[in-house]
């Protein structure tokens, strides 16, 4: 499996791999489902992002630890779920909620998709930490470097809009 | 707010209520968006419910602790993510990635959505902390509490596809 996927391999980062053709009841597991579910998965750390910018950001007054550390939760989980599995081979192209903007490079360069995908793993995790001691510059610092590591990921292996 | 927009008190759950007008830098905070996040969130816990039933219902052989303890983080983290602030109103009909499922009832019955999505947080969160012990069986029983709070909700405020 790995010397045949090799990305897999360099995607796994020790969470949740499954065989994704065993998805489960809510999918087929084909193409278009893996998308889908990676999409999703973006998309909603996106709100939980644009929330914690909003509370140590834009508007610290509007700050709330209870609330910062839930959608810090949020972003580790999904970190943590084993992503790379969506990656599948036959994905490389095609439509989910839209059509992938994955670059051809994310599939041809896995050992630094592995640096990419790990650095984010471990700034999402710290700032859940971080979130659960609710200090706010603290939580302000490792948000500006979870943000960096999501950049740093766009910038390689996402075409633009 | 809470008298203005009684639903959205409803369905705080005492977890990550932002200001969804100011949602951060990757969204507007229009309809669409709001849709599409919630559509994403049910749709990323969609693929994790998969990998948990392929690992303790259908294939318990291939059952991963650390896999399924990961896959029950997402979803319960998601759980107490605040989705109820992605229903606010403007929300009851429209198009996220689809045409929204949600039925008027979910609008019009604050009462009973803060019961259903409350059962719901309930079991997810007691899905993590099983699936912490790694014990299968009762990871599995778990599992089917959670699946039928998503059930009960989807009977009824979600209109059949």
């Amino acid at each position: 499996m790995m010397k045949k996927y090799p990305l897999m391999g360099a995607l796994l980062l020790g969470s949740a791999w499954v065989a994704v053709t065993h998805a489960g009841a809510h999918s087929t597991g084909g193409p278009e489902d893996l998308i889908k579910f990676r999409q999703s998965g973006y998309t909603f750390m996106a709100w939980n992002m644009g929330k914690i910018k909003t509370q140590v950001v834009d508007q610290p007054a509007q700050f709330n630890k209870d609330q910062v550390k839930a959608a810090a939760d949020v972003i580790a989980a999904i970190a943590n779920s084993g992503m790379g599995a969506l990656y599948a081979p036959g994905t490389e192209t095609g439509k989910g909620w839209e059509k992938t903007r994955v670059k051809p490079e994310l599939f041809q360069q896995p050992d630094e998709v592995k640096k990419v995908a790990m650095a984010f793993v471990k700034e999402a995790n710290e700032l859940a930490r971080v979130a659960a001691t609710g200090e706010l510059e603290a939580i302000r610092g490792q948000f500006g470097k979870v943000g960096a590591t999501c950049k740093g990921c766009h910038d390689k292996f996402r075409t633009e809009e």
